[in-house]
């Protein structure tokens, strides 16, 4: 039996219990693949990561959901670089390291506030994939703008609607939407809007994941972000903006974007809410 | 901000990660009812449990689904027994103690090998409110012997399968466990099997409260070994017997029960696999 390390951090918040959830265990390199995915199970989180030591970044991040290991994932990368630095894997004072995962190197910055920003996959979109009448009906609610399909590592069907009203009451048909996800390899849909303050509000809906609605959702806000640029919103939310997730489920997200060029670096805030040892 | 002391215990198995777990937080007098209810929320487990001073007990129990708090329950109750022990709450060495909870008084017995038994509030059944066709057509399994609806604290429509082979192929309509569920005020379906060697193996299945399939089911397993004595098969397994559950979701748990006359104990082994603080 090993003794590690181990903390569940609250994401995208400053508020313990707000945000979303990731479990870390630490000192992970004596762990099989097998291991980590019934830790991973167990947990019953959206994701636990584990550190392992690697010779293309400060350190290698594993990422399992309770059914498969994923290539890169926002809140986990996020979580795990605050549990990282709040441990000393990575030096206090360090500004800038990099997380080697499966999908690659990921370039990480700590800001002076304590948030963390991570470069996102480069955003690729496509559009002619989808029918804007059934992404209506499967959502419920009218868009304005375009309907995009947006690859960021998941894929996500991006549309904007007018209103927060129009947002807060969305009741998306998950048997509609679940099969339109499938249909076009999405993992769901994020619907934003941008209320009267000029807050970027997200909602994103997973049912064919077996995930009704996710409380706070990384990537859906970096295709959000991709989706904003794209439509030439980015001037009217600006380049740096942070984007409210959550309010339909009692949480209070606060994910913080960055659009630099061709760049999004996604983050935001974190809590460490469980610190102690995970017994293995 | 406050720092308590807090596990996760895996409960109905002597190895981590096999059995179900429940969230375990010490020193909760000084939290509020919602401040609970948004711990089990963000813990993601069936069951978060609050240990409170009481005066009718040697602690008080608080115990919180993600959605309500619960009057009782049978793997919580098992696993914050044993954080009591582990933790010093009760005294090393005393081997009978009560735990109050809102459902009553709860006595409970440590074992010589460390396993925790608990009194189970009396069963009451009732046979007559169920109709064997429409069970055995959301169960796509035939039974043998009577489909009892058993209160045992939550209610479990229980039924017997012939074989072993007949308990792991079983897929239940959930559709239709969940509406006869509804309709009887059960929790679901807990159906139980003796094997060739006389072990009685449990599944239960709960999708009127989003549960597929439980991984190792406390009052199911209360509910089964009611079934057992009323059926008059107490003999055959014998009046101490630990059940076998989790198989089919990858888990191995080992429920132990103690059928004394009208009483009946449920309990067994529990591991504490995270050991920490929550900063609440």
């Amino acid at each position: 039996m090993r003794k590690l390390p181990f903390k569940q951090v609250d994401v995208f918040t400053d508020r313990s219990f707000a945000g979303n959830p990731v479990a870390v265990v630490f000192d992970a390199d004596g762990l099989s693949d097998q291991q980590m995915q019934r830790v991973a199970k167990w947990t019953n989180l959206s994701e636990t990561t584990f550190f392992q030591t690697s010779t293309k970044g400060d350190y290698r991040l594993r990422i399992f959901s309770p059914k498969s290991e994923l290539p890169f994932a926002g809140h986990p990368t996020i979580g795990s670089a605050h549990a990282a630095l709040e441990a000393g894997l990575v030096a206090a004072g360090q500004t800038s390291f990099v997380q080697e995962c499966a999908a690659g190197q990921v370039p990480i910055t700590a800001e002076p506030d304590g948030a963390i920003m991570a470069r996102v996959p480069t955003a690729k979109i496509n559009g002619s994939t989808l029918d804007s009448g059934q992404v209506r009906a499967a959502l419920g609610e009218s868009a304005v703008g375009p309907v995009l399909l947006i690859d960021v590592g998941p894929k996500w069907i991006v549309t904007r609607v007018a209103s927060e009203r129009q947002l807060y009451r969305m009741n998306p048909n998950r048997a509609m939407l679940s099969n339109l996800s499938r249909r076009v390899g999405a993992s769901g849909a994020s619907v934003y809007t941008i209320d009267d303050s000029k807050t970027v509000q997200v909602r994103s809906f997973a049912p064919a994941e077996g995930v009704v609605e996710d409380p706070v959702c990384g990537s859906g806000n970096a295709a959000v972000a991709a989706h904003i640029r794209e439509v030439g919103l980015t001037e009217q939310v600006g380049a740096e903006y942070t984007a409210r997730q959550g309010a339909a489920l009692g949480r209070d997200g606060r994910v913080r974007i960055r659009i630099e060029g061709e760049d999004i670096y996604l983050g935001g805030l974190s809590r460490t809410v469980v610190d102690g040892v995970l017994y293995v």
